[in-house]
């Protein structure tokens, strides 16, 4: 047995499902293992930005590492974009990245280029000196690092840099998978110390990400707010929340500093579980970067590869709040709106015809405004843009519909960030999956004429807005979704778009939606 | 007036006149220092790929460099593909990465990555330490830096990765340009060795690149081939090529190993001129590395930095081959070919309609049979891949075409390659750039193909035969275009292509051809 072979049975044996591959001639022998390992699922890319992307959604979806298979230095680089927002949703994951043998590399041949590097920006683990013999137990070692949590923003991705000469040399076989790592538990005294806090009556919240998002994290919070008055903070961006009627009611931080402010004006505690202080996510002159209101005291019940989980119910329980009844989301009726589109309209009609247990991957402005209003419709997982990185969300939706076959996926996108990896509707057209895409086609990279306003500019010259303007050609993206072998149909009206959606989420299979009408003009 | 007002202006006063940009919330004051330099033209691309191979390409057509604006760490990498080939063409290049101010970066908001390492991996030349004060200078430095070869395969990439605050902060203005470096001269010693080995009536070839495939670098070598009987050899991918009739008939070494080994058989004596030895692109169990016969002398006339007109004009003066005349390509009348497609009969149709003073930006293997045959049909410029990263085609033909507006570019593009980078085609709609491209739509990574069964394997298994297969299901790539404002269409026999390559090459602005048929099944 090769080492690439050796490898592959040992990543299927630590239960990895998934290979998200866009290979290239160093990896031929990691794709006759493939081959011969069906068990793990080879998905086909165009485009490497869609194999990390994709693994980030199983990530979330499922707790559990895929794999992607990337060409050199090149094909790393063109999923790096993903790969960071990967590691800001600590998305766990395996990269295995095609190398030359290391006697070939001092030869400098042509895509020869200094992997490591590149891999360092994003890796919580690496390796790049496996020899046959070792590529087996480096994989079930990636495995087990991208289960452990590595603290601050260090992510959970790992990556194995794999020379071609690890893949076709002899290997002893297959290694054993680690024991599963377990979060660490905090420690009795923090407990008590937030206990003690929450108990003095001040205006408290906890802020809550990461592990303290999961539904059991979240039941555990919501009776300790029952029971103490604080309030249930999200970040703006959480990679995976389960929303929606039934749901613990949960507050989203805003996204501009001042509106930060505002919604935690009043706040005297704040409480991180599994999270870090709310900061801008850009800086301005003269906004503060740091987005506490003045005099708020700052504590910690758990750091982001803590486990939350067992924090708040300890915390729950020393609070005597075992018995208190969370607040939760409650079902509305939506009714399907009229006339011709805008931001608004758009929102509200996916919110009702939101189906139950859907998943929603968006990178859009348009996707967090409808956010909220889906949060009284019905169940849902949330996974947001976690890293800013545009290209996110189409990519993020294919490995979601992969991991989660009996879900049906939205994807929210803006044009301008479907525009970056819009080969994800080629492997949801080759795998069936079963996502409806909307396009919030407002021809414009929207946000940027609003950051420019912030300037104090009134309005753009000609070059300025030349290079916010995606509208001139404008993209039909029902052509894009044809030419990879998507069905897809425009939307002028809340009309039209509330009756592609409801067909849309009744039919398997992917379909994209543009919904252009009058908006953001 | 602020920094980046003083940086813009700076750069255009050294002579930039491009600047390829995707921008963000961080860059929103050079938009706003773009918006009032208009003699540097601004140009929007919808993916960073895009921006940095069409910055390649007018730096392989103008021999200056052209700036790209990127955001953040994940704009950047978006870009790194490109800029690798970039790197390996020795194009010159000044990237504008835009970051939060230093005092920002520590609270690490959701786009916060380590940028250093990403740009060191293709940069010859990076600050990211500017202040307001600084940042004009900076800019005139990283321009400097992107004209002086560095050595070896460090490439002529600056890469200023520019703090908010650098940008908004108050500057002394524009800096001044700094003088225009040089290339080094190769010391007399060198030459005379040379002229001693090329008269020993040994068996020689000159091995040609970069600045030594410059015109007036191949007419130099053209004589001395002319007076001493040497070979005159470029790369497998040279990142430029004035080739065609009139032009120094250079013969191009092959891709495979073998090959390789076979063309240069019987070589007593190889001369690098601006040149590495010749090595394997991939490497294969018991296949060398290094592709020179046995016992062939190696020496060198000049490094990649150095300047090879002088050293070649040197050479030929001290050979006493002023006089000499060089072998030419010859024009031939190529025929039109006929009946279904096949890749012998596109690259007929190719060569029989090639328009004069076309420049030819090529990532396909189809591109490259076209190579020799269109040494024979008109006088061009050749831009190969020259890293080895697919979806540069594009890109590149999009900066040459706005390079060179009156120059028509055509783009030989597999399918594969086209894909990662389809986002091209909406640059040139917006731009009207006189860009034919052709996509070789074989509906496969057929290369793959030819690789895995060079390691024995007969047949290729369900599973790796799905891993080279996009043509599951098909790109419509005439709806790809369309959907960008790109005119296209699709030819399945050689009449149709000939007819739709001379409808193009009398058309401005852009148009794709989607050549499918039988070829490739």
């Amino acid at each position: 047995m090769n080492g690439a072979k050796a490898l592959i049975e040992t990543l299927a044996d630590c239960g990895i499902e998934y290979c998200i591959a866009n290979p290239g001639t160093s990896e031929m022998h990691l794709v006759q293992a493939l081959d011969s390992v069906p068990r793990m699922k080879s998905v086909l890319a165009l485009f490497e930005g869609v194999c990390t992307g994709a693994a980030d959604g199983i990530g979330r979806m499922t707790g559990k590492p895929a794999a992607t298979l990337l060409h050199l230095g090149p094909g790393l680089a063109n999923g790096i974009a993903n790969l960071h927002n990967a590691r800001r949703a600590n998305s766990p994951m395996v990269n295995i990245v095609g190398n030359h043998p290391h006697y070939h590399v001092g030869f400098d041949a042509p895509l020869t280029s200094d992997i490591e590097t590149l891999a360092r920006n994003y890796s919580c683990w690496m390796k790049s000196c496996s020899t046959s013999a070792s590529l087996a137990q480096d994989g079930a070692d990636a495995f087990s690092a991208s289960l452990r949590g590595h603290g601050g923003s260090k992510g959970q991705i790992a990556t194995l840099i794999m020379g071609a000469d690890a893949a076709w040399g002899e290997s002893p076989g297959p290694a054993k998978p680690n024991p599963t790592p377990a979060r660490p538990k905090v420690d009795e005294q923090a407990v008590g110390d937030i206990a003690e806090r929450l108990g003095n009556g001040e205006p408290s919240a906890l802020l809550l990400e990461h592990h303290a998002t999961t539904p059991a994290a979240l039941e555990a919070a919501g009776r300790i707010a029952a029971k103490t008055g604080c309030r249930l903070l999200n970040g703006t961006f959480p990679a995976r929340v389960d929303g929606g009627p039934g749901r613990v009611a949960v507050e989203r931080l805003p996204y501009f500093p001042e509106q930060v402010l505002a919604a935690t004006a009043g706040i005297e505690q704040l409480v991180l579980v599994g999270a870090e202080p709310p900061v801008s996510f850009f800086a301005y002159e003269n906004v503060p970067g740091r987005l506490l209101p003045d005099g708020c005291a700052l504590s910690r019940l758990s750091a982001v590869d803590e486990d939350s989980i067992d924090a708040l119910e300890r915390l729950a329980e020393t609070l005597g709040a075992e018995k208190e009844q969370a607040k939760r989301f409650e079902r509305k009726e939506i009714p399907a709106p009229e006339g011709p589109l805008d931001t608004r309209n758009i929102v509200q009609a996916i919110a009702a015809t939101m189906p139950e247990a859907a998943i929603v991957c968006t990178d859009s402005g348009g996707g967090n405004v409808a956010y909220p209003f889906c949060q009284n419709t019905a169940p849902h997982s949330w996974l947001s843009l976690t890293g800013g990185a545009i290209g996110q969300g189409g990519p993020v939706a294919t490995g979601a519909a992969l991991a989660c076959p009996d879900r049906p996926v939205l994807a929210l996108l803006g044009d301008g960030g479907a525009a970056y990896t819009n080969q994800s509707f080629w492997t949801q057209a080759r795998e069936g999956l079963n996502v409806t895409t909307l396009i919030f086609a407002n021809r414009s990279y929207n946000i940027l004429n609003v950051e420019y306003a912030r300037l104090g500019i009134t309005e753009a010259g000609e070059i300025a807005a030349s290079l916010f303007d995606i509208g001139n050609p404008n993209i039909d993206w029902t052509k894009m979704a044809a030419s990879f072998g998507v069905p897809a149909a425009k939307a002028d009206t809340a009309e039209e778009l509330t009756a592609l959606l409801k067909r849309s989420h009744q039919e398997p299979g992917p379909f994209v939606i543009e919904a252009s009408g009058e908006m953001g003009r």
